[in-house]
């Protein structure tokens, strides 16, 4: 159980790319790795920070994928290459002057459990390993790669009281 | 509730593309983004071309794939790189002489919630995100891109009471 | 409800390309349209000719993709860009020297009724389009893509008293 | 039921590529083959190799996008273009010292057979043919290329006992 009080302290939204971007799985046989993401997940990234949630990715990997999408999606950041996620996580909250309870932070493996471990809302991918409920506040019903964006942030807007400022501009 | 008498006003079928015709996501990592159409969508918009209505798309985006798909569907039109749905809506409306309970429109965001407001059946793709079900009078048992236009056409046909008619030539 | 007696009279296996052997998406976006096949089906349908069935696809399409698959599988017959598959169907019986009830067929879509309206056992993949239950004999638990002749196949072999002997050299 | 005994004993992680690293699709249409393999599975064999496991792959086929990604995981072995799984894996067993009740393996299809018949513990993915059950000691909830070794090793690491180690450097 999240209470209301833990969503509406959120200021920035977190996440790992591969497998919550993505479906976790990556083509080989081409030129360059290919890989899929969602239109639905783009947009409401975009809205979250449209409404003022500093929103950014961490991910263990480099790739010219990942780069192309976190660019569109004009994220304040996309940190790359990560091998120490904790760390990684640590400079954020120095740099946006973010406590770890103001943070959302989303994983679909146990490499991400240590920033999971430190946020104020942990979240698991549907399909993310089961070892991960240890360390997760809550384990999303859409998969990663499905639009895992719009299953929380639908949430974090109700629960945030937002919801009618978010729908405003869509009810004409 | 949908009624038969609203079917049977229906004389044109307007659709979203990304995440209605395709699962929404995009492939990155090539020189150009890959997105997967299905081929029974594709048959079932031209078995309606077929049947008299006029059929058409309208796109928040723009890409070659989405013009190569449209292309070959023979559609009446295929609007890209529309910013304001709704105004692009009431171009249609004019251009077809058609008045809004006249169409039948399919979208899975909440970008496509004005034009839904609209119409005389507003239709949301299994996997749309939550917040359309306030716009919506049918969400889909399909989700986007595994041949939504199946579903949403067998109905049509059968309310309209035209689907002898479309199944005549099959039957021999 | 097929009895044995009409599976054991089948001895051409005979499918549709598009929406059976793949799941009914083509990827759009590429120098060339990008089609996914199974290794399953593909195995299973070597397995149907090594035991003497004659196998072979009609589309009503033709790719680059296609040719590849279908040439790499040694089937007996792929027949492309097939408008009527009813003639060509017909053609086939009489090059062949079958009688319709010697044929099993697998459609996805209508415009595969007029073949299955002919053949002895007449099946349509999972996520084939409601209108083919008409002209359906069996509707599969698999979707297309995904296998479906894993499933077709094991029943024919179990039917008709075969899969000992398909089984045979895999038991050691 | 296999015994905790009985995984206890493995000491090596065998399994075939197509259908169980991959959803057993592959796209054609372009130049090469494009397959997509899971980055779960990658983490989680590269993890069963950290804490001591053999850890390879056996494949009936050979491809650029399968050495590719065999390479990136640091494996043991990857034996390509594998006509014959049993004397392979009756190679491996020599190469490697290993006794058969040493040996987990994962297939999907029936010319894995063999070798299930003869390793400690066989495994077929949730999508393995229906004909496999019968030299399968445990079918799997995960379907090939979905982290199929996300819930293997999740368990064997649990049944021998060392999970808690597995997970110390994430607990922080």
């Amino acid at each position: 159980m999240i209470s209301a009080e833990q969503f509406k302290k959120i200021r920035a939204v977190i996440s790992d790319i591969d497998g919550v971007l993505t479906d976790g799985t990556v083509g080989y046989g081409l030129e360059d790795f290919v890989k899929f993401f969602n239109y639905r997940d783009g947009h409401w990234l975009k809205m979250a920070k449209r409404h003022g949630y500093i929103v950014g990715l961490i991910s263990g990997r480099s790739s010219a994928a990942n780069r192309k999408r976190a660019g569109e999606l004009g994220l304040d950041f996309c940190k790359e290459d990560i091998h120490n996620k904790l760390t990684a996580f640590e400079e954020i909250l120095a740099e946006y002057n973010l406590k770890p309870e103001e943070c959302l932070y989303v994983g679909d493996d146990i490499i991400d459990a240590p920033v999971m471990s430190r946020v104020g809302i942990a979240i698991a991918v549907a399909d993310a390993v089961p070892a991960l409920d240890e360390f997760a506040d809550w384990r999303l019903q859409t998969p990663g790669g499905r639009g895992v964006f719009v299953e929380i942030l639908d949430r974090l807007f109700r629960e945030s009281g937002i919801m009618d400022e978010v729908l405003e501009r869509y009810r004409k």
